[in-house]
């Protein structure tokens, strides 16, 4: 760049507005808003301020719904993957961010350190050049793209050249020196999932998992069985035949099924089937399909939980549906944050060589 | 009517879809379907089938947000009342249930027992003439209007006579003798609230509840005292100035607070200062409003509870929202039916004559 960085003490600037640890000073329209509500932050990075942490970028990880609508949205004479690149570059240009404008959705990104700002607490023990991935989501992220490189559509991953700037209260995770980055970003993407079934799981519980085949799913019904032990049952409904062949190939469920999540009689009876005609203590929704919340809420006991992870899920449909059968179910919407979730789910790869030699298989 | 009822016998029927006690025997578009999803159901009531309860109406009680709509949509001629009540004639018309399609609510209904399937646990101690209000949302209780009369705007009550029917797993509850029915509906509707919160606050936790001056604010902060005692620490924030100076006058609330739930950072900072500083352990966010999740986010520990009754929460909103921040949180869709939850808030408002007086004001 040009002009050198400099980087904003807190306070310190006539008429500058104040810093905030949740990045409220990058909110440019509304000015002072929350970076992920705001439609556009601030990316100009010659400046950086208290709490902030400046990365360069080498890869997107997009959120896979937002890449999905982003290769359908193709012009005739484009390719998919020619499609996602400009339209990646419109959203940054008008937005400051990678917030998908149609899904709402972000993904998360792979950089290494370029300067931390000395008020943040990790001054001292993160080096510039050290790699790392957020964990927050790119809706929030301030981003500047200078390149656009390769598309992968199998990962949703698109390789740039750029800067972004982490804030105070924005998690990371140090890429790990004992596996490929992007198995680490694959099970990264889904880090949330595992420590909040830890909490959840007990032994002897029985545990229904839709789209159990899926990437946050198959890291579900691993964590249950690590938690469980052989006294929890498991059971993994998904509907995809390849990856129910390879869930099983797991051996991580006592039983799989194969039936459509969005019919929930159906679901609730080969459910409950699989486990001694009884509704299960917990049902994890992993399915990435609109209509799944009354399969999660109908196999679920009274005063058992249903968890839902599924971005695709309506909370209005959920409340009602339980509502509307009398069924005492907690109802919890998935965080993609919980303490030390990065640490927790590398750590379960390494445990569990066969669940990380599939996701190699599949996401790398 | 004219023909003769005819109740049919579980199996009996050649041809006839098996009955379920959630009711997708009732279900015309698609066949088969929850009634809840189902964009039409059966309210032809000649026939009754198993696990069934066939009610003569006399008051719907529609959800606010629905009414509001109806009124909002009303034709330059008509009156809101008027509007109200030729939409509630088309939407019944159309759907064979008052499921209203822009904003997918329902609401509840009171009414008298006329007949009892004979199958049904309640069979014997329910007797025709029984005064009842369903506790299912009226969004998948089938439902035939024969006459419309009065319309209340203050309570979004709508009287008529017509007749429902409640599955199997349809919540109801009997008429209190000792307070006015309409009193008793404004409580049954919006009774998950009390028990839910009697779930989470112990003595000496710190709760935040957001629209506290509502309807469902004043149940829960009534309940967060009367479990938690003295040592819960209670903030209410309350931006409409009637409601916040009759909280108040409740003094359920060791604090209320005038803000505007929308802005999280304003909200957080509030509630904090009221709280010595600190986040609470449960924010209950109750306002019908969009945009409030953050706030709920913002003002709650880590490891704490954001619980949202509100109907207006997005779900991507609040999970992307709290990932965002860095928030352990655990974020709870309110589950509008809890066991017993019907006597536990009717029992509330007796052992509170405050609030039953305050209730008696403004919603009888």
């Amino acid at each position: 760049m040009a002009e050198p960085r400099r980087y904003v003490q807190p306070g310190s600037e006539a008429g500058s507005s104040a810093t905030s640890p949740f990045g409220t000073h990058r909110a440019v329209e509304p000015a002072g808003a929350l970076p992920q509500p705001a439609w556009k932050v601030d990316n100009d990075f010659r400046k950086i301020y208290a709490g902030e942490l400046l990365l360069a970028v080498n890869t997107l990880n997009v959120d896979a719904a937002s890449f999905r609508q982003m290769e359908e949205a193709r012009r005739p004479e484009e390719a998919p993957q020619q499609a996602v690149a400009r339209l990646v570059r419109e959203t940054v240009e008008a937005r400051g961010k990678q917030h998908n404008p149609v899904t709402g959705s972000g993904g998360m990104l792979l950089g290494r350190v370029i300067e931390v700002a000395p008020d943040r607490a990790d001054f001292g023990s993160l080096k510039a050049g050290d790699r790392i991935a957020t964990l927050v989501s790119l809706s929030l992220t301030p981003l500047r793209i200078d390149q656009i490189g390769a598309v992968r559509s199998s990962s949703a991953q698109v390789d740039i050249e750029g800067e972004a700037v982490l804030f105070a209260t924005g998690a990371y995770a140090r890429m790990p020196p004992d596996m490929p980055e992007r198995l680490a970003l694959a099970v990264l993407d889904v880090a949330g999932a595992a420590p909040q079934v830890a909490r959840l799981v007990k032994p002897g519980s029985s545990v229904c998992i839709l789209g159990a085949g899926g990437k946050s799913g198959i890291l579900c019904a691993a964590e249950a069985r690590r938690v469980g032990g052989p006294s929890t049952r498991i059971v993994g409904v998904e509907n995809h035949p390849d990856y129910a062949r390879e869930l099983e190939g797991l051996g991580l469920c006592d039983k799989v099924i194969s039936v459509d999540a969005r019919d929930p009689i159906g679901t609730r009876e080969a459910v409950m089937s699989a486990n001694d005609d009884r509704e299960v203590d917990l049902a994890l929704s992993c399915v990435n399909v609109a209509d799944a919340e009354m399969a999660a809420i109908l196999v679920t006991r009274d005063r058992g939980t249903a968890y839902f992870f599924a971005m695709s899920t309506s909370f209005t449909k959920a409340a009602l549906g339980a509502e509307g059968v009398s069924k005492d179910v907690d109802l919890v919407i998935g965080n993609g944050f919980a303490k030390g979730h990065a640490d927790h789910s590398l750590q379960m790869m390494r445990e569990m060589p066969a669940v990380r030699a599939l996701f190699e298989r599949r996401y790398v």
